[in-house]
């Protein structure tokens, strides 16, 4: 329809799901959004004349017909979201209200916002570096409290600090290696040489790779947030894997609880353990006949398997361990893990139906003393949980994240990151050899336009379109 | 917990679903509701000194930790929708974010609010009468634009200002009577007898009576907006119900597309035809298996049918008229409806493969000429389409609705009105027999309270809590 990211005009998105709640959520922004807006309201001179910030009642009404009775919350530019002009328009819940108000702004000359383009204004307005732009996404995202807690403090601005932290330090020695070149060109006969081992600044531009560093080894923990950590529940059939998904389903289930039945959710859910989420893999939901050996041989069992990062691995306790549980184990220790998860794959064995059959004192297996659950009485769970949370501690969990340090929140970044103290590293290679300036400096700007890139203050449209077209729409 | 409706503690609640949207919206209500939440803003001053209807921008936040930005509507008692001090806060999407604002709340001081418990505080602050109550969840489930039209009718007050003119009429010859008989009583000597066949004001408790029939007959159309019609695809084993079901689908669905997976979509999904929300089901997602006559044996394929009030019955133009699909609509002629349905249920017969078998000219069974659709290229949709909303006309489409007339919209108002009405027509027709006085004027009594019931001025503490109760929470 010829919209796209460059324009000013005015748009207007669900910000919120149309569906039976109480209310829903309508965003414009936009030159003129605001008069727009008031030739379809009930009070148009009330909204023309509405101060930014105030919240004025009315009926959206089209050609003489009530459409819904709204609050209308006006913003004027350059205090708002995207820093335009603009309407929250709270409607009624259900999609009928909704959409009929939608209409409504379509007839009145609102196009509808591409993805992300709330997000994108306000960047281009300057309200919003890249990386919080970003975070806004991270943060609708967020399926645990503690990943809120990641974003939210991205959001607030600690990773731009950094980064322009770094940049500074780096722009700052890169302007002394420029000034030192040109001095030189302009001093006739100054000595080529005389520019060798002289960095200015190598102490403050090591130490700037050591932060760049920490940024880029932070990511590891930080992309878990985002994208959980798979597991899944193996065993032989009947040794209680789906009761033990369920009742951990029932107690740990993640606060992001899906949008119901969106997810497939008898064949994967999100639980949360010590706010690390989990996507928890029920390898029962699949045809659970044959013996667990032959069971890994189905092709769609194995892949979950493959994929899990932390496997559960029930023996039933009312059978103790058998030849298949022992086959499945071996096999397990030989594949080790997959490409991506290796060396970090792990196991934790469980003793199950222990309520009916306890666990013989002496047992012990080559793999360890299993720990003993009831998945029909809760039993053991509370230990389950902590083994988990152990086993994901030395990637994960909070306690080894410093809250007041930055983190890296998307992949972009990293690779961005990963580009500056590449360069930087070997500008400080070369510095250390000796090298002249002029090899040296064209690295460190290199450096430099890398986080100059993090944060948006180098872009280009390309690079604009690509990051937001991949935020929700309304955002 | 100890919550009740009668209560007014400051209450929260999401008033839009917490999934991966760009925003959140929380409602609070409640005495001390804005000093509470000032407890947990990062600027409390902002929020305590805000005037009624602004809207101020700071961070949620609790023991320090910020929690989320967002932007607070600060109501001021009475100006609000429940007529208390209230808060709009706007939250990002994602549960994540909504979770620890409503966390946050709870820690402050908030409880979460009831069903309907926002609505329930406007209807006892005098904000909204009963029927307009009713209205606010009326549209939240409004599932065509239609259906909102209707809803949003009563919520701007048509029927409560057509209740409350006929209440007032009926009051006024209860008074009429009421004095007429206090007068008789004394005025010692009175005569009894002078009190017959005297009933002051009977022309117009008989014009009334003819409104309240209207009113009444007014449900039976407007229940098809809020419950729709079902209607079924039925059909021998590969005719092409599944293909007409997902091209229906695709081309006419509600513009209430319900949260994705959350209705059993391929074996129901609702459809708009001009306005009129149809629930079509899919007898075909059902086994396919067997002929016709078989297949109506299944239980479960059977019972679809006998929901149905309108059957779609697709004949495979490839094989034409079968024995099988002679056997299917005989038997559906003797059967004829249910009784919820009858008399109208309806039949639509349907040749389909239009495009590889076209209709013979001559082709014209004892049930009329089919409608030749291919369920494939989508040729002969818009007469299908035209045929329903035909078969529909009778009973519920718009042409045959007076926009400007009241109508009701709930059975609770249904049997009020019922009520009012039969007991006006027995007191006219003591009237019109002569008998005293005091037997009519208990009737007329009767009528009032109602009448009164459906507005909300008589109620009781019962009847308002089972009422709201079947309403959203936040709503």
């Amino acid at each position: 329809m010829g919209a796209s990211y460059g324009d000013e005009n005015p748009i207007a998105a669900f910000a919120t799901l149309p569906g039976k709640s109480a209310l829903t959520l309508i965003r414009c922004s936009g030159r003129g959004a605001i008069e727009l807006a008031a030739g379809i309201f009930s009070k148009p001179e009330k909204l023309l004349n509405a101060a930014g910030n105030t919240v004025v009642h009315g009926w959206i009404a089209a050609s003489g017909e009530k459409i819904d009775e709204t609050l209308v919350s006006v913003f004027r530019a350059p205090k708002s979201y995207t820093g335009e002009d603009g309407l929250d328009i709270s409607c009624h819940g259900g999609a009928a209200a909704g959409w009929g108000v939608m209409h409504a702004l379509r007839e009145a000359g609102f196009r509808d916002a591409l993805p992300g383009e709330f997000t994108f204004r306000a960047f281009m307005n300057g309200k919003l570096d890249l990386t919080r732009s970003e975070s806004v996404m991270e943060l609708v995202s967020a399926r645990t409290g503690e990943g809120r807690r990641h974003a939210v403090k991205r959001l607030s601005g600690t990773l731009q600090t950094e980064i322009n932290a770094i940049k500074k330090t780096l722009a700052t020695v890169l302007s002394g290696a420029e000034m030192f070149l040109d001095y030189s060109e302009d001093e006739i006969g100054a000595d080529p040489e005389e520019a060798e081992g002289r960095l200015p600044g190598k102490g403050p531009a090591e130490e700037a790779l050591v932060r760049l560093k920490n940024l880029a080894s932070s990511w590891r923990r930080e992309r878990i947030y985002q994208e959980g950590i798979p597991a899944a529940i193996a065993g032989r059939p009947n040794a209680g894997k789906s009761s033990l998904f369920n009742l951990l389903l029932k107690e740990e289930r993640s606060i992001v609880t899906e949008i119901p039945g969106t997810t497939r959710d008898w064949i994967e859910a999100w639980i949360s353990i010590e706010g690390v989420p989990i996507r928890l893999l029920d390898t029962a939901g699949l045809r659970d006949s044959g013996d667990p050996v032959e069971k890994i041989g189905v092709e769609r069992s194995r892949r979950l398997l493959e994929e899990a990062e932390l496997v559960l691995y029930l023996i039933d306790g009312a059978e103790g361990l058998t030849a298949g549980d022992r086959v499945f184990l071996e096999d397990f220790e030989k594949a080790g893990g997959n490409e991506r998860t290796l060396p970090s794959r792990q196991i934790l064995i469980l003793w199950n139906k222990a309520d009916i059959a306890p666990m013989p004192e002496s047992f012990s297996p080559a793999a360890g003393r299993p720990i003993s659950v009831s998945a029909k009485t809760g039993e053991g769970i509370p230990e389950l949980t902590g083994a988990i949370a152990g086993a994901l501690a030395n990637r994960a969990t909070a306690a080894f994240d410093n809250p007041q340090s930055a983190a890296l929140g998307s992949v972009r970044q990293k690779n961005l990151v990963d580009a500056a103290a590449a360069a930087l590293e070997e500008a400080l290679f070369l510095a250390g050899r000796g090298e002249p300036l002029d090899l040296i400096a064209p690295l460190l700007r290199e450096a430099v336009n890398a986080l100059g890139e993090i944060t948006g203050e180098i872009s280009t449209a390309d690079i604009l379109e690509e990051m937001f077209s991949r935020f929700c729409v309304g955002k």
